[in-house]
């Protein structure tokens, strides 16, 4: 047979920008059609039940080795895979290191690269800078949370931790819920709350956006609280200040009592079957703060016998309407997020096609004919 | 602080080969260093016990979805991430696609991506193709195991199966054990076996090289025997067949009577731990001959009760001196090897400096100044 070249597409961050990653109205669209593949089924990823985050790489707390780093917040390389099926039909894995201690040298936290390939060969369609595909990507989860979640006429939205996280999830939730009227922005480092509350002014004229500071007034009186912390903060929120009806959109730690967030909270998940392989993955406690995955919270009260998981629901259920997500202006929710390569993958080859579309990016080549064929 | 820009380098097939991935000699001291780091434990792999060998995407026998792919021989996907440390102390992630489908197409049966990374930051350094990257660091672990636990004065060596991994592991092992006299070449396909004599003809003209056209011709009188098949072949190695004193060096299956290979072969592996790994991430049968790996046939053995892993050593440990390998010319030693991205992470960085020092590859932007500093 004639020997196949191969070529694929380069796209540096300012590429991905111009292929439209930062067009959140659209990512939510995709990450709705990502879930409604979720409920069906129609996707695989890592680990013994198809349905793993990834696989971590992170570092002692007492390295015994000259150079071996030392753990530390936010510290950890991840890998994370994924088909997707549907109208994707594609895999990819999205690959990254993070670091907090990077801010301080004039760079993100994590730095993430995504490759993109054919499901049938295997070879590379696209590598993409991927910040800003997972910025937008994990704010686009709490969109959809907020669009079937939130209660009808919301009015009062928060978001604790104004982060790149922070950020897009507001811009998502903002995108979905047209009747906020006030925003509250509570962040640890007060000018990123000011920087974000900025862009509010900008972008939301009509929109009544407070800096607060303290993490009381940025829950009392809230319909929506996205929470989006970063490296060790570990919010914790008071049961006797959520608003009856109220939403939290949580994508990274939160200190919820357990009783309370049991017995009076819906507990709504993107997809409970990765907890469960994350506790294949890791051992108890599976809940790290510093991590922030409060699903993972869920999968130590049931280790606990403080819950069982028939009570948590899937959003791609509550989307295809196998399960019932809102029932009542009363319903308190908790929305948790983990994040899952399926997204990566989904929005990826989205800006990836728009790319080839408007001729954007550096095509490199792998090999005109490989050295060996076999 | 000032916003840092980012760079990294793009190495395709041919600059990976000018930067000196063929060169086996080189590729196998430098596995050697890595085997000294494995048995000191200065590197970390992801999973439970950190010592995985990656996290795999594979596809149902009987997909339920219209474009889902069916599962085939050696068909999957794979990320492999690991930190390396000693002189490395760099992070990397192998992600591969593999389908035997595609040697039809014109294309490798894998095709095969490397990331190395800055362990502090997370910052790629290099993007890599890693078919040879692959194929070489795989051929020098048999290598490796050849120069370690060979019978000295070694004269006939076998090569079974003679794709890509096939020939890197004939040339490391020919490379380490200069006595060899006589190579007979077993495939079954015989065109293979044919291109690989002809290249030994070429590169070792003092040698005796037979293309032979049964297994046992090839296994028996041979001093070292390498089995490196795909797909669906599972050789079946009887072992009255064996010549007292032999050496299998094994990067693939291999249907060994389990009685024998307990009882009157010496174990021997690249890593136990990776396997220990594979009992978590994988439920019993753990060995599946398509996918080739024999050390998980120990992990079988071991589940069914046959033996303990006691009985099995590393090769790290033999090169270090914390455990004996061959102790007399009569053993007869099965070596089994599943490969782990430790090796992709010293070879790729290895070639990766090659490549800045001959100042080969294309330099890649990612950002001038990142969107988000956070």
């Amino acid at each position: 047979m004639t020997p196949a070249r191969v070529d694929f597409l380069y796209l540096d961050e300012k590429d991905m920008i111009a292929a439209g990653v930062l067009n959140m109205h659209e990512c939510i669209n995709e990450m709705e059609k990502v879930f409604t593949l979720l409920s069906n089924g129609d996707y695989i990823m890592g680990g013994l039940n198809d349905n793993s985050h990834g696989i971590l790489i992170d570092f002692p707390e007492k390295p015994q080795h000259d150079k071996m780093p030392k753990d530390g917040p936010d510290r950890r390389f991840m890998a994370m895979p994924a088909y997707l099926g549907g109208e994707y039909n594609v895999t990819g894995c999205k690959w990254y290191g993070s670091n907090i201690a990077n801010i301080s040298k004039g760079m993100p936290r994590s730095i993430l690269m995504m490759t993109l390939n054919d499901t049938d060969t295997g070879v590379p369609l696209a590598y993409q800078s991927a910040n800003l595909l997972s910025a937008w990507r994990t704010g686009a989860i709490p969109g959809v949370g907020a669009k079937y979640l939130a209660r009808p006429n919301s009015k009062v939205f928060s978001i604790v931790g104004a982060g790149s996280i922070g950020v897009s999830s507001a811009e998502a939730i903002l995108d979905v819920c047209q009747t906020l009227e006030k925003v509250k922005i509570y962040d640890v480092i007060k000018s990123t709350a000011e920087t974000l509350k900025k862009r509010l002014n900008d972008n939301f004229p009509k929109l009544d956006v407070q800096v607060v500071t303290t993490l009381k007034e940025a829950i009392i009186e809230c319909d929506i609280i996205n929470l989006a912390t970063a490296g060790e903060a570990n919010p914790k929120i008071e049961s006797n200040w959520i608003k009856a009806g109220a939403l939290f959109t949580v994508s990274s730690s939160g200190d919820f009592d357990s009783v309370f967030a049991i017995n009076s909270m819906k507990l709504v998940v993107d997809n409970w079957a990765m907890y469960e392989a994350a506790s294949d993955e890791d051992s108890y406690p599976y809940y790290n703060p510093t991590m922030g995955v409060i699903g993972r919270q869920f999968l130590d009260w049931i280790h606990e016998n403080k819950m069982t998981p028939e009570i948590i629901t899937n959003i791609g259920d509550v989307i295809t309407g196998k399960a019932e997500g809102r029932t009542s202006d009363e319903d308190i929710i908790l929305y948790g997020l983990g994040g899952q390569p399926v997204y990566d993958v989904a929005w990826g080859y989205r800006i990836y096609q728009n790319a080839l579309e408007k001729n954007i990016g550096t095509k490199l080549n792998l090999w005109d004919e490989a050295y060996q064929a076999r």
